[in-house]
């Protein structure tokens, strides 16, 4: 990945807030839960959902073996996956200045079926523990029949940019002096309390790696 | 918008989690802050961020005229639409079982450039009511030059599905028995408390329909 800007990544609109550093993009890969990943097929564009993790220079998904998703990410074909994290609605003076603090990074890049049994099964580790540090060793691990039923596919990061805004509303001169309330409405976004399974053996005590969640 | 499910909509892994039904897909709609569109230029699959709206069957999207997104959209070329909520990671006694707790949408259709002035302001003021309701009439409305640099495209809801998922895991019977602790880590996502811009006349109150955030 260079730090330049290639052409599909390339931001036009208000480039100051673009970045095409890999360390920033890695940043807002790792800090979000999901990612939407987009494909297309004989013209008709897809976009779903799913979670993911970054390893080295790549983004890793997976899912069930017979996922439309993964088995065309499968065939390498052209992919983008995107993740956005939201941190405020930003409130100008004027409706046109209304804004969004956030964070986003659109990779593109071609998907990789991991078959390497070992490679497979540290892509399963890294999805895991992108969410959920920890809970690998923890819980129990995939049986053959698990391991077999899921694909994992490595999408090459080919080309990537970044983009984001923080801060105040950025008004005209002569709107300052309205009598409009101006400022940031944030969105916090928190994990936790746990709640526990109300099923069966609920008795068992939070691990060590949850605590701060509880 | 049909409630049995087409072909680029029919959810293929764990129907029974699936809805056509355009209201729950409405619900998911109206209550996602942004969503991601992809469109796919020669081959390539875009995916972009970007706030919108739901009004009757259409999401409508804006931004600056020269957005490579927008002046795509405005051709009529095919789009899918993705809107996410995450509102859980499950956490089962075996790494197989871990999930998600969401709500997801997913539109296909056409976009088509809001021309008449009428229309287009009403699509504006959807959109800004869809993140902040009240503050169309608070804050200073767009000027002619304002207005003209900003597109506003509706895509048509020609085919939705929604899929979502809640409650408890749901482990292997043979595995309650672990001593693995299992529940929900709830993603908590809360608007506020309100953070006034530190810049010039920042006496203003905070009004009534903003209350709720301070």
């Amino acid at each position: 990945m260079s730090k330049s800007a290639p052409n599909r990544s390339r931001l036009k609109r208000i480039p100051e807030r673009a970045s095409y550093n890999p360390d920033d993009i890695h940043a807002i890969l790792d800090a979000a839960p999901i990612c939407h990943v987009a494909f297309q097929v004989d013209g008709q564009p897809f976009v779903i959902p799913t979670i993911h993790a970054r390893l080295g220079n790549e983004v890793l998904i997976h899912g069930a073996k017979a996922s439309r998703l993964l088995k065309h990410a499968a065939t390498g074909a052209p992919l983008s996956v995107a993740v956005t994290i939201l941190d405020a609605i930003v409130l100008a003076r004027s409706v046109f200045h209304h804004s969004m603090n956030y964070r986003s990074a659109v990779v593109f890049g071609t998907g990789r079926l991991l078959d390497d049994p070992e490679e497979k099964m540290a892509g399963m580790l890294a999805i895991s523990e992108h969410l959920v540090k920890g809970r690998w060793d923890d819980a129990r691990a995939p049986s053959e029949k698990e391991f077999n039923a899921t694909s994992v596919i490595a999408i090459s990061i080919d080309e990537a940019s970044c983009k984001s805004r923080s801060g105040p509303p950025g008004d005209e001169d002569e709107d300052y002096a309205l009598p409009v309330w101006a400022g940031l409405l944030p969105l916090r976004q928190e994990w936790g309390p746990l709640e526990a399974d109300p099923g069966r053996h609920s008795d068992v005590a939070i691990p060590d790696y949850l605590e701060s969640f509880a």
